[in-house]
């Protein structure tokens, strides 16, 4: 039986850093240093972390979103030797739920709706591996946990890192 | 720790039978008797199955559908000794992922975002308890999988029965 891998969205497959970059630029005229962001909780790296974390229920922030660099390319090899599910916690904000569903659709049409995964605390997802940018998943993982690095998580020091979905693939290779 | 519990939604907490007997009729002019319903699966019990499943894309059709019978009470009393999850398959209809969440919303408001869960298979999704009414659920469930009756699965035999909240009460009671 193949090895299960969880694969979170935000920050993992989805580049929501770049896509929270351009959006408040857009909205507010001001661009955001990514070196600046580094360490600093998501929200709290723009001048505004109220107006920033607002936007996340403006339409269309999930749904046009770019995709991670190598994320496609990789998750066609890794989809062959494990059983994928793409988990997100999705449920915090509702608004988000169509406009992922509708993402995953266009760039990953090769994952099925078997697949996915849309929740809140991610807990009792149960799977051999766990890819995502957050110490609250990560640290509750029953199998192995991988943190996907992410400007706000720079600082960690727990978890295997990954820089980038070359990385994560070289990783993933060696415990098919 | 308290003992979790996945929840299944349509046939468990959403009386989905008498919704779908009642959009038909509405629908097309012919009411479905429930005892034909018996061990049948769910849309071949209509006249038309094809019609019947095209039911379930109609806005609306999650959204408003009744609640089932004593589920307000006894998800209100285990929520007090349990860790509850709300479990539903809903990825196979994305349609109803808005109209689910904003159902849960309404009729279990003190069920946070954090225990919904919507899926596609189950099967990574691990907690103490399953109450479902699929085998293609219960059949790869980790923990202890309860059946609840619903027309389709009249006739199965495997796993624990229960045939409404009371008795649903009555067996996890004991299981605290």
């Amino acid at each position: 039986m193949k090895k299960t891998i969880a694969i979170d969205m935000d920050n993992v497959i989805v580049d929501i850093e770049t896509n929270w970059i351009n959006i408040y630029e857009q909205e507010f005229g001001v661009k955001i240093d990514r070196n600046e962001m580094l360490g600093k909780p998501e929200d709290m790296a723009f001048p505004d972390p109220v107006a920033a974390r607002n936007l996340l229920y403006k339409p269309g922030f999930f749904r046009y979103a770019p995709i991670m660099p190598g994320a496609v390319e990789a998750l066609t090899e890794l989809n062959k030797n494990f059983e994928i599910y793409i988990v997100s916690a999705a449920m915090e904000f509702p608004n988000s739920l169509a406009e992922k569903y509708d993402w995953l659709a266009e760039h990953f049409p090769f994952i099925s709706w078997r697949n996915i995964i849309f929740c809140g605390d991610k807990s009792v997802v149960v799977t051999d591996f766990l890819i995502d940018d957050h110490l609250k998943n990560l640290d509750f993982c029953k199998g192995t946990p991988i943190l996907f690095t992410a400007a706000h998580n720079v600082n960690i020091t727990k978890h295997h890192r990954v820089n980038n979905w070359v990385e994560a693939l070289q990783f993933l290779r060696e415990h098919v």
